[in-house]
C-alpha cells in the first residue's frame, strides 16, 4: 500500500479556501456539523499563526522523513502539507531547510502528527506549523511512504485536496466536496454572532437571549 | 444530585481576595500549608494572566456547557467561574461569546478542567482562563449539571465562595473561612523573602543563610 | 549510593562550550550521531531562552529540593544545573530565590525533569529553565540526594562536566570528552547548510539536490 | 495543616457497608447520582478483587510512606486504607510487610493514588489493592502527613469513615451520611435490572423496552 | 451530519471473515500492507478474547450511549459494534445489560474508543470487548449520534461493513472490498511462517535464514 | 555512533545472577540503594513471569527491528535482550518468530521500551517479556543501530553484561561490578524480613517494631 505518489489531485476553489480561513477553526468546525477536528494536542509552534489551504497528504514511517522531499515536489501555491506517521512518533521530521524548500513552492504551512525542530527559525520565517510536539530528534531517509493517499492525522480523516483550516484553536479538515457549502454556513454563523455578542456585552443573559429558562425548568433544574 | 443551583453564597472580604491575588499562587499555596493546588496541567491560555476572585462553581456533564449560562446569572463582580466536568473531557466549553457575557457581569476569569476555544479572542479581550487544553470541539445544551455545589477541579476540592488565586504558576484554592488568615501569612512570607533575596543576590549561600550544614552532616552527607 | 557530593569535576573548554551553544540543539544532536537528546516534554519555561554550559548534576528524592542548595555551592561561572528526581515528580523544586542564588554564582540555567515555579520572575530575571512542567507545589528539605554523580535526566545519561546545550528545540547532552570533536562537526554542518538553504530558497528540490530520485525508484516508488 | 492524626472517626453501619459491597461499583455509583467515582486509572493489582469498607484516609508527601504506619494503628476491622499523595507520585508506598500488618488489624484493602509493590505477594495473600500503578521504587520515612483528614484521591473527595466500594470496575466513595440511602437505592436498581436482563436476553430491543423511538424521532433521528 | 442511521450495509463473505479471524491481528495487519491498526491503547477487557466480524459503526457524543441502543437494532449475527466518541471520553458506555441485548442479536463483540463497565460480568458472559479503559462512570441518553457512518476509531478509519479483527495484539480494520485478498495473503504468510519457525527453533539465525549479512555490511555495520 | 556490534562482553557470575533473581526486583532495588529501576510503565506481557540474566543491549531506530536479528547471534545462554529505541516508539518489534530464535540461543527474556506482538504465543511459549505496550504494528529492517553499547532504557542506564532482574514489580538493572555485593545485601534483607513479617502478622505495629513514636512526636505529629 505504501510507495505511491498521487500526482493529480483536485483542490477546492481558492476563494472558498480563503473564506474558510477567515472564519477560523471554531466556526468552520461548527458550520460543518462538528466533524473533522484534529485532537487538541495539535498546537501551533508559534503563537498567532492562522492558515487555510489544500491538503497535500503524507503517510510516513516512524522516524523517516523521506516522503517530505517527495511531497514538496507535488506542492502548488496555497497548499498545506499534512503528515501522519504510520505509528506514533515524536521525532523532528521537519526543520528550517525543508521549510525553506516548501516556502519556495508556495506552501502555506505544515500540519504534522509528530515533531518538528528549528522552531525559532520557523517563527522567524513565519512558516506556520501545527504539531504534536517539538523535538530535535532527526529522522532517516530509508523507507518509502506515500503522498496524496487518504490518511488519518491526529484522529481526523484527510484526503488530498481537502481544505485544512488551522489557527490557535487547532486544526480542522473540510472535505473538498463540502467546502463551498461549509464556507457559506460559516459566513452565516459569523453574521449571526455579531448581534449576539453586542447583546451579551450589554448584560443580557444567554438564559434569556436563547430562551433557555423553560427547557431548564422542564428538565428539573431547581434554584435553592 | 445534579440539577441544583445554589443562589446564595458567601464570599470572602474583597480586600482579602485582592491581597491574596497580589501574593500569587506559589506564596499563597505555601502560606496555607501546601494545600489547595490544582494539578500542573492547568495552564493559562495566554501568558501574563493573574487573577484572584470568589469561586462560582459548576459541575457539568462531559461535552455539555448548558450550566455555564446558568452560572453566569449567579455571578457578582469579582467572581471567578470554576468548572469541573463529571468525567474527563477536553471539549471547548467556553469561547468569546460566553466570555463577553461573563465580562458584562464583572467576572474576573475562568478555571476549567476541560477545554476552551476562541483563545485569540480571549487574549484580545484580556479575559483570563486557566484550562486543561484548548479545543474547538463544541458542546451541547442537553443535560443538567449544578451550580455552586462542592466540586473537585483538577484534583482540588472547591466550594462556592472559596477564593481562587491563579497566575503563571497555576491555580490555588483558598477555603473562604481561612482566607484572611492565609492572606496574613502570605504577606508575612513576602516581607520575609525580600531580605533573603538580597542576601542570596550578594552571593551568600542558602547552606549558610538557612544554617543547613549541620543537619546535612548529621544525615550523613559526604563531600568527595 | 546517595548522600555524596563530588566536589572536583572536569569541565570542557569554555570556547568549545560556546561554539556548541551557537550551533544549537538540532545541529549539535546531529553532529554527535543523534545521541544525548532529552525527551521532548522538556520545554523552556519562557520563549527565546538558549544556553550552553557545564553540567552540575543533582540526583534528588521526589518532592525534596535540599540538594539544590548543596549543588549551588559547587557551581562555577558557566555551569548549568541538571536535576533528575529518583522517581517521577512534578513538584516545583526551584523558584526565584534559588534562581537569585544560582545567578549570583554565575549559573547559566537549569534543566530539570520535574517542575519549577515563580516562572514570571524567572522570565523577568532572564534565568533560563527547561522543565517537565510548571508547578507551585513546594518541596521539603528532609532527605539526602547526591551532587555531581551520573544521572539519567529525561531519558538522557548525564555526567558532571558534560556540556548541556538547550534552546527552543529541547536539551542535548554532549559528553565532555567528545565536546571539541562535536563542536567541529557542528560547525562543519552549519557551513554546509548555508549553501543548501540558498539553493532550496531558489526553488531547487531536495529530490534533485540530494540526488534521491534513483534510490526512490529502486525502492519501488511509483507515481500515479 | 499536616501532622495531624484524627483518632475518633464515625463509620457507617456494617450491614449497610456489606450491602453496598454486594451491589458493586457501577450500581452504587448510579444509585448515588453518579458522584464519588475515582478516575479510571485506578485499577486492581490482581483480577477478581472486590471490597467494601470504611475509609481511613492518609495524606502523604510524595515518596514518603511514614503515615501508613501511623494509619495502621487507627484501623479497626472492616476498614479500607485510602492514600492520596500531596503531589502526583508513582512510588511503591506499600508492599507485603505493610499488607501483613494491615491484615492483622482487620483491614480489607488499600486504595492508593500512587504505586505499590510486591504484587505477587499481595495476590497470594489475597490482599486487595487498587492503585495508579505498580512500582518497586521505595519510599522514605522523613516527613509528616496526616491521617483521617479530608483528601482528594484520584479526583474523588474522601472523608474518614466514608464507605469505599471497589471492584473490577473501579473505586467509588459513598459519603457516610448517605450510605444507608444509597444502599437502598442500589438494591432497588438490582431488583429492577433482573427483569430487564431477561427481556433483553429474549431479544427485546432497548429501543422498545425503554420506549425510546418517539423521543429519538422528535430529536430528528433519520433512518436511511 | 449526526442523527443518521444507515440501515443497509454490505458485509464481507462470512467465510472470509472467519479466515481473517483465524489469522489474527498481527498477520492480517502485515498482509494488508500494515494499514488499519488501531492505537495500542485499545486492549481486551479480559484475556483470551479473539474475534472477527463485520463493523456496525457508531459515532456518539461524549458521555452519551443512546446510539448503542439504536445500533443494536441494526445488528445481524456476526457483527461487531465499533464506537468512536466525537471527542475523547473515558465514560463507561456499555455494561452487562447492553451486552445481553447485543448477544441476543448475534453480536460477536465491541470495539470502543472509550470505557466500559461490568467487566466481571462481560468476562463471565464471554462477551469480548476492546476498549480504551474501564470505567463505572455512566452515560446519558440525550443527544443524537449516527450509526453506520464512516468513523475514525482509535486512529483507524472504519466504514460500516469493514471487517474487524481483534485479539490480544489489538484491533485491525480490513476494508470490506479488500477482505478476500487480505485473507489470501494472510493465509500465505502463515503457511510460510511454519517452516521459518522450525528452522529458527533448530538454532538457525535470522541473519542467515533471511540472508542479511551482506546488506548489513554494505550499510556499514562493524563488529568490534 | 550507531552501526557497532560489541562482540565480547563480560557477564556476572551465574550463581550471583540466580541469587538476584530469587530476591526479586523490590528487594534488589532496595539492596542497591534504590537505583537502576526502570519506569513503572514497563509491565510483563503475561502474569507470573520472573527472570534474571545478563543484558545484551540493543539501540534501535524507531520502527526498525533489524538489530534484534544481529543481537540474537550475540546471545549466550542466560542472557536477557534489552532494547531501547533511539526515540519513543510503540511498534511491535518482537513476536513469536524472534522469540523462537532467542529461545533456541538460551535467551531468558526480553526487556523493551517499545511494543511487542504475538503475546498469546509468547505466553504459550513461556517467553518472558517486559514492554511499554503491546502492538501489532510491524517494523522494518532498513537502518542500523548498535548492539552491546550503553543505552538508557525506560529511564535506567544499562550496559552490556549488567544484570537484569524482572518480575511483576517491574525491571531493575544491577551494574555487573556491583552484582555480588548487591546479591549479598539482598539476601541479608530477605533474612531480616522474615522475622519482621511474623511480628507484624501477630499484630505488632510498625510504629513500635521500628521505634517510630519518638521521632514522629519530635517532628510534631499530633493526635486529635
Amino acid at each position: 500500500m505504501s510507495g505511491v505518489v498521487v500526482t493529480q489531485i483536485t483542490r477546492a476553489d481558492p476563494s472558498v479556501i480563503d473564506r474558510l480561513g477567515r472564519s477560523g477553526v471554531a466556526t468552520v468546525h461548527e458550520a460543518q456539523g462538528r466533524t473533522g477536528l484534529m485532537a487538541p494536542y495539535m498546537r501551533p509552534v508559534w503563537t498567532g499563526a492562522a492558515v487555510a489551504g489544500s491538503a497535500v497528504t503524507i503517510s510516513a514511517p516512524p522516524g523517516d522523513n523521506w516522503m517530505l522531499h517527495v511531497a514538496i515536489e507535488q506542492l502548488t501555491p496555497g497548499d498545506v502539507l499534512v503528515l501522519a506517521p504510520t505509528s506514533a512518533c515524536s521525532d523532528g521530521y521537519f526543520g528550517d531547510l525543508l521549510a525553506t524548500s516548501a516556502l519556495a513552492r508556495g506552501c502555506r504551512g505544515l500540519v504534522i502528527d509528530a515533531g518538528v525542530r528549528d522552531v525559532a527559525d520557523l517563527r522567524e520565517m513565519a512558516f506556520p506549523v501545527w504539531s504534536k510536539c517539538i523535538s530535535a530528534q532527526g529522522t532517516v531517509k530509508e523507507t518509502l511512504g506515500s503522498v496524496n493517499v487518504p490518511i488519518v492525522c491526529a484522529g481526523a480523516a484527510v484526503e488530498a485536496g481537502d481544505v485544512i483550516v488551522a489557527d490557535e484553536d487547532g486544526v480542522c479538515v473540510v472535505p473538498r466536496a463540502r467546502a463551498a457549502d461549509v464556507a457559506d454556513k460559516a459566513d452565516a454563523r459569523i453574521a449571526n454572532e455579531a448581534e449576539k455578542r453586542e447583546r451579551l456585552a450589554r448584560g443580557e443573559l444567554g438564559l434569556d437571549m436563547y430562551d433557555m429558562r423553560g427547557r431548564l425548568a422542564e428538565k428539573g433544574l431547581k434554584y435553592d
